[in-house]
C-alpha cells in the first residue's frame, strides 16, 4: 500500500488550501534570525493536538489543549521561537489570548481556532507590541508558495541546524491527497528552553475522532521515542490539521483508505522524529535502536529508549566504540523484563552488520570493523531479547563536546 | 547525640580487629596501578549487603548476594578493579568461587564467608593465575596500619581521581566503638565498566537483623540518591561487616545506643555518597539538591533526583549559569506531583544564598551574584514545593567536556 505514497517537493503548504509565512519580528536576539511563523488554512480544519507531559506547562500549551478539547477545530497556527511564555503566570495566559485574538482579527476567524506555539526563553514576558506587529507582517506574507513554507519551517527553529520538512502525496477514495509536516527540536538551551514543536497539515477529509486517535497513536511511536538529552520541555506541542480540501469521501471508519492515510501520517511523523534526533544539540550521528522479540510493546519501548538515552551509549557512539557492555547494561537497568542470557546485539549501518553479543556474551567480533560500522551518520543497534513478538524503535544521537558547549557556554 | 561521634584518622582498619591490603597484581593495564584489595576481620562478622538493581548482574554480585542470604556472616572481602567479571556466564561464576576458595584457604576460613567484588572490563574472563597470585600477595601484605587501609582504598579505584575513606569513633553501651568505610565510584568507562563499590567495617556488636535493616534504609538515602550519569552498573555492591570486637552489649533493639550506631553509619554512607558524586567522571563541582515540603518522601526523592540527573541542569552548573528554568523543568517532567505555582527555588554555596524562583516565577535576582554562588566546588539547590512535610537530598555533579572525553576517547 505504501508504494502509492510518494515524497513530493514542498513543505507545509503542499496540501491544498494551506498558506504559510515565516519572518523576523524581532523577538529573538540578533538581527537576522526569523522568529515568527504562521500556517493558515482557507477553511476550518478538523484538528488534534498532543502536548508536553511536563507538569510545568507553558501558557500556549494550556490554551491549545483547552481549545482543541472544547472545539476540535482549528484554522491557523502562530508560532514564536524567541520566548517560551512558560512560568509567566496569568499574564502569560492573557498574552496567548491576545495573540490568538490578533491573529483571528487579521484572518477574520475565531480566536478559539487559533493555535499558539512558543519556544525560547522561559520566565520572560512576551514583548506584545513586537509580537503583534509580527502577526500583521505574517498576515501580509502568507502564501502557498514553497518558499513561504520553507520560511515557516526556518522561523520555528531555535538551535536546530537546518529546517525539517516533508510532504507526501497519495490517493484516498479516488482523490489525490497530500500531507506535510514541519518540526523543530534540537534540545533545550539556556536561556532558551528548546522544545519539540511540530505542525502537520493535510487536505484529507477525515473525522475528528480518527484524526485524534491516529495522531495520539503515532506520537507514541515517533516523537515520544526520540531523546536528545532526556529532558522534556514545558512547551512540546504537535498539531495536526485536516481541512478536507482533497474532497475525498470523508474517512470515518477504519477501512483501507484510512490505512493509507495512517501510513502517510506515520511516515511524516517518523521522518520528523528521526530528524529531530539526528539534529540534536551537538550531535554528529543519528542512533537508532530497535528491540525485537520483546514480551510486549511496553517492554520493547522501555528497552529501546534506555539504549538511546544512556549517556554512556551516546558517548560511545560519538567515539565510534562498539561498547556492547554499555548497551546490555542500559537494557539491564531499564526496568524492563528480559533474560540477559538470551540477548543478541547487532550493530549496522551502510557499511555493514556485525553481531556483538550472542546469548548474553560477547562474540569474537572484529573491533576495527565495528568502528567502521559505527562511523556513518546513521547507526543502528538491534537488540533481540528472544522473549516474545513485540518490537519498538527509538531514535537518539551521540553525546558530544558540542552538547556540553552549547549548554554550558551559551552566554559566553 | 551526634556530638559524641568524632571523625578520626585512619581508614577501613580503624575499627578493632580489621586488617587490609591493597596492591598491584597485574590485572589492570599499565604498570603501577593497584588493582586488588583485601579486607579481613580477625573473627567472623555479622554482615549485610546491598547490590545492583540491574537485571544484568555480574558473577561476584550473584555470589555475594547468595552467601549473605544463606549465612549472613562474612569475614573477608576481596576486590579486583581490573575486570568486572560480568556477562561471563557460568565460567565467570566458577571463577568467583575459585577466588573465594583461594582466599578462604589463605585465611583458614570458609569460602562462604568471603565476599568478592569486581569492577572493570565487562565480558572478559578473569586472568585467574594472576588473580590467585594476587590473593597470596594480599595475604602477605595484610596489616591494620593506616597505610594498608589507604592502599586498599586506592586499589579499588578505577577512574576515581582520589581514594574515598572515612573513620568515626563513638560510644556504645559504655564502650568505645568505631566504624569506617571506603568506596569507589566515578562513572562507567569503556572498556571498563565503572561501578559503585563500598566496604564498611565496624567493631560494634549488633544483630544481623538490625545491621541489615540499617544498611538497606540508608542506602536508599545515600548511595541511591547519587547520580553521575544516570547509568546503573552490573557490579554495584555495598558490604557492611560488624565483628563485635568493641565488646559492647549486643545491639538487638531500637534503643538510644542503636540510634548512635545508626547516626554514625549514616554519616559514613553520606560522606561516601557525596564523594562519589563530587568525583564523578570529569566533574568539577558537587551539585546537591534538596527538596523540602513535598507531599511525601517518595515525591521528594523523585524531585531531588530529577534535578541532579538532568543533563541540562548539569551542563548549566558547569557553566555557572543560574538556569532556574531547567531546574523547574526537570521537576516538572519527573513524574512527581506538585503545584508548579507554589515552587520556590534557592541556590546556595559558601558565597551566599539567592532566591531564583518564588511562586513558580522568576524573582528579579542578580545574575552576577548567581554566577558567583554557583562557582565554588559545592553548590546547593533547594526547591521548596510547599505541599507537605517530606524532604529528600540527592547528589550529582556537573556535565563537562571531560565526561565526554573520558567516555568517548578512552581508547585513543
Amino acid at each position: 500500500m505504501s508504494e502509492s505514497i510518494t515524497i513530493i517537493n514542498g513543505g507545509i503548504t503542499a496540501p491544498k488550501g494551506f498558506q504559510a509565512a515565516g519572518l523576523r519580528a524581532g523577538i529573538k536576539p540578533g538581527k537576522t534570525n526569523k522568529d515568527m511563523a504562521m500556517i493558515v488554512s482557507e477553511v476550518p480544519c478538523a484538528a488534534a493536538g498532543v502536548f508536553t507531559r511536563n507538569l510545568v506547562k507553558a501558557a500556549p500549551v494550556q490554551w491549545d489543549a483547552k481549545m482543541l478539547e472544547e472545539y476540535g477545530v482549528a484554522q491557523a497556527v502562530v508560532v514564536n521561537s524567541g520566548i517560551a511564555n512558560a512560568c509567566t503566570g496569568s499574564d502569560g495566559y492573557e498574552n496567548v489570548k491576545k495573540t490568538a485574538e490578533a491573529v483571528a482579527a487579521e484572518l477574520a476567524i475565531q480566536p478559539e481556532q487559533v493555535m499558539v506555539m512558543s519556544t525560547g526563553v522561559i520566565g520572560q514576558p512576551l514583548p506584545m507590541e513586537v509580537l503583534l506587529k509580527g502577526v500583521k507582517a505574517l498576515r501580509g506574507a502568507l502564501s502557498s508558495e514553497e518558499q513561504a513554507a520553507h520560511d515557516a519551517a526556518e522561523a520555528i527553529m531555535t538551535t536546530d541546524t537546518h529546517p525539517k520538512e516533508i510532504a507526501l502525496e497519495f490517493q484516498i477514495k479516488g482523490k489525490t491527497a497530500r500531507i506535510a509536516g514541519i518540526c523543530k527540536g534540537s534540545g533545550m538551551i539556556h536561556p532558551n528552553m528548546g522544545t519539540m514543536l511540530s505542525v502537520i497539515t493535510t487536505d484529507v477529509m477525515i473525522s475528528k475522532e480518527l484524526l485524534k486517535a491516529s495522531l495520539k497513536e503515532f506520537v507514541e511511536d515517533t516523537f515520544n521515542m526520540v531523546s536528545v538529552d532526556g529532558d522534556t520541555s514545558t512547551n512540546d506541542t504537535v498539531i495536526l490539521m485536516a481541512n478536507g480540501l482533497a474532497e475525498n469521501d470523508i474517512l470515518t471508519t477504519e477501512d483501507g483508505d484510512f490505512e493509507v492515510f495512517r501510513t502517510a501520517l506515520k511516515q511524516v511523523m517518523t521522518f520528523l522524529a528521526q530528524n529531530i534526533a539526528a539534529d540534536g544539540e551537538g550531535a554528529t550521528r543519528l542512533l537508532e535502536a530497535t528491540v525485537i522479540h520483546a514480551s510486549d510493546k511496553k517492554q520493547a519501548k522501555i528497552l529501546a529508549k534506555s539504549i538511546i538515552t544512556s549517556n554512556l551509549t551516546k558517548a560511545a557512539v560519538f567515539g565510534t566504540d562498539a561498547n556492547w557492555g554499555r548497551i546490555l547494561c542500559a537494557m539491564g537497568y531499564s526496568g524492563a523484563e528480559f533474560d540477559p542470557n538470551q540477548v543478541k546485539i547487532q550493530i549496522s549501518s551502510e557499511v555493514g552488520t556485525l553481531t556483538l553479543v550472542e546469548g548474553g556474551m560477547a562474540t569474537d567480533y572484529d573491533e576495527e570493523l565495528a568502528t567502521k560500522i559505527l562511523s556513518p551518520q546513521k547507526v543502528i543497534v538491534t537488540a533481540d531479547v528472544n522473549g516474545g513478538e513485540a518490537t519498538a524503535t527509538a531514535w537518539g544521537c551521540d553525546l558530544t563536546y558540542d552538547y556540553v558547549k552549547i549548554n554550558a557556554d551559551y552566554r559566553s
